[in-house]
């Protein structure tokens, strides 16, 4: 059962990586009728969208590390199986990586110095903001995805909308923070681009694993906090929670 | 309870203010590929469309003293909440000027003259509408936003969707109105900003407190008459109605 | 009851013309971030997605002539009440018209010689289309929102989803259509803005009427023959079938 | 009751090709304001969204061969059904093209040198992708396309909302592919404008035919061993198992 909650972990990650990140490398930018930072938010968000409703009845749909770190935070995740989880997304997004260069490198017009969406800071960050600009932003954005994820899966929410609030909600949290970091609150998402383009990416990574972690345990833990979840719940509750 | 809910409203209004305004000074206008106002349109949809799901069932998710009047005015909402969901709502907005205006100011493009995503008429509206202009856009499209909330919570609309149907309608007015004056059709956001332009939005601002207001209670009590609701229910209506 | 489905409808079509019409003349073509044809698509969309949700248990929602005779063709609505509907659509339209005038006149760059929203063929059309491409368009675009109508709305569809499929088929029809006839599919919408440019848009208003109401009925039709409704139903549907 | 299901599934590829197609040939490039491939990807999105709503509970809804040879690989849908539905499927794409060419050449700037929404690769890809990277992009996309669409309609899954992922799959998926190979993952669609462009275009088509029907059969397979469904269901699952 945990192996195949993490192949659908895994695939989830990659469709996130792929066709996110894809929407940037090779539609953005097009010539006159490129889709724009607007088209790379939708597709972002679609990603979520599609696979919470596609699995998330098999492993909760999480796709990013500070998500399941944040949801063991609030309670609604098992400690034990985070590391699993955690593997399982970074695979996906590396594979998602790789997918994505043998593709995009058969136009004439590719080209990996362009950034291929990997996430940056100070001079690597689209709109140039600098290293506190960047964290301060990760974090709160991060932190209110897992606000709206833990709420949006709340017994008391509609049932069956949680998908759409979710996927939605990675749309929003692009459509702010794109010109900041080119938006990362997930560091499985930024494992994969920055092993291919190495360099700068490899060397500012740690902070879209520690500014998205710090923020989704702090979402978690405020959600939480603002519901009253008896603690007793910690343990019973299953993975699948979110999209119930 | 009433403090959890303040806390939820003041989370809410922070998210609105701070993704809403933060898509529009950060990403609108950035070179080529900027989200423009379609951009900032779906933020400010998605701020309310998730944060309605996500506390919906706390506080009713009204993240918008226009709206709290509104629905106190509409029977759906006890006057004794109105001061405290009020006071929430504008710390809420403030907070998240504040922060927006630390991200922000990390960019070396970055200039407060701008105006900082705050809310104008004639000389400070985007496209130099006058103040008429200004005022009865803003009581028209609160009143259709309260007409559309309304109706949307009623007991015989489908269960579940308003949020959808008020956060995409959030979008819509924001696809209208923003050349007209920035749209606000809610004090709350509109205060945070001027708190940091200072002058002639501080001037400006009685304006969007005064029309969004108007227009709130008038849409409030345009739909409680259409649909009849008998002024017995007044008082016993929880607040969670909205989004139930 | 009679009545208030009426005034449900005029504030319905106001909506619809106010925000729709109002997106296109004030927003469309605001410099470097306009919201362009793909912003006034979604807006037409969601003035109905917001309204069915909010008036569809009221009087369901029409908001058009199209619709209304549509679904009367194709067995969900009873004959007797489409003048009411219709004069009530018409209504709101044309004051939404009025009130969008008073609002955009209120800037310097106003210019009613732009078009005001009218809809036109020929030399009027917004890619000059000639007469037989616009009325083919008006025809078939009116059919598919009717089949779509019709069978979102069936009972063995989803319940309370097809405000959603409704709104965005709007949308999605003008994506299409803009720049044929800058898309009515609704004769009281087209005539609204016509009052106010009068001329040519007067002149042609014919083709708004006769295009869209030729393809609802066509379209009740078709679908009402695909899932084979016994014609025993036809009276006794009651006009909130649209939105369950 | 088959000849039903298979004029629904004409209809509905009809609107898929006519209206995705006719965004792309009509609405993309018009000139300022025009939609974009993100208005393109949306219309093409919205197809499948609004006629799941409308006929998904008459044939399922497929509009595409490589969606009924997957869900057939997938165990959602009888192999004897597959040549009646991608007949019908086929003549509703053909049926939409040649609408589409009278319409469209009603402008004056319709030009079908332009591709007239064709799919092609190499020289005829809108990027320059070579066949290699179409080819891939194609299946992976095409088989992702499936995995969702068995997911979103799996029992497990949220009732009602299958339309909506599976519609918004469909814009994600234009959102990535389009500069690769003006986005096909549906032979049926590729068909209708490529008789019309001719030379180049059906010389080509083969790709539009092979690679989607891979990746439809993949995707359906992976999700079917994801979800351990038990084989004895092949035969059982009727073709409506799509929208339930």
């Amino acid at each position: 059962m945990m192996f195949r909650k993490c192949v659908a972990e895994a695939i989830g990650t990659f469709w996130l990586t792929f066709a996110g990140c894809g929407s940037a490398v090779i539609a953005a930018g097009f010539p006159e009728v490129g889709i724009g930072l607007l088209g790379v938010s939708f597709a972002f968000g679609l990603t979520v969208l599609t696979m919470a409703y596609a699995i998330g009845h098999v492993s909760g749909c999480h796709l990013n590390p500070a998500v399941t770190l944040g949801l063991a935070a609030g309670g609604r995740f098992p400690s034990r199986d985070i590391g699993p989880y955690v593997a399982a997304q970074v695979v996906g997004a590396v594979v998602a990586a790789a997918l994505l260069y043998a593709i995009a490198s058969g136009s004439p017009a590719f080209d990996l110095a362009k950034g291929f969406a990997a996430n940056g800071y100070g001079e690597h960050s689209p709109g140039k903001y600098g290293l506190v600009s960047g964290f301060l932003a990760e974090v709160v954005l991060t932190m209110m995805f897992l606000f709206v994820i833990m709420g949006a899966t709340h017994g008391k929410a509609p049932a069956g909308f949680a998908p759409l609030a979710i996927g939605l909600c990675l749309t929003l949290i692009h459509l702010v923070g794109i010109p900041i970091t080119n938006t990362s609150v997930n560091p499985a998402r930024s494992t994969g681009p920055a092993l291919f383009v190495g360099g700068w990416a490899l060397a500012q990574l740690w902070l879209f694993w520690v500014a998205p972690l710090i923020g989704g345990v702090l979402g978690g833990v405020l959600y939480r906090w603002l519901s009253e979840e008896p603690s007793a719940q910690v343990t019973g509750v299953a993975p699948t929670a979110r999209t119930t």
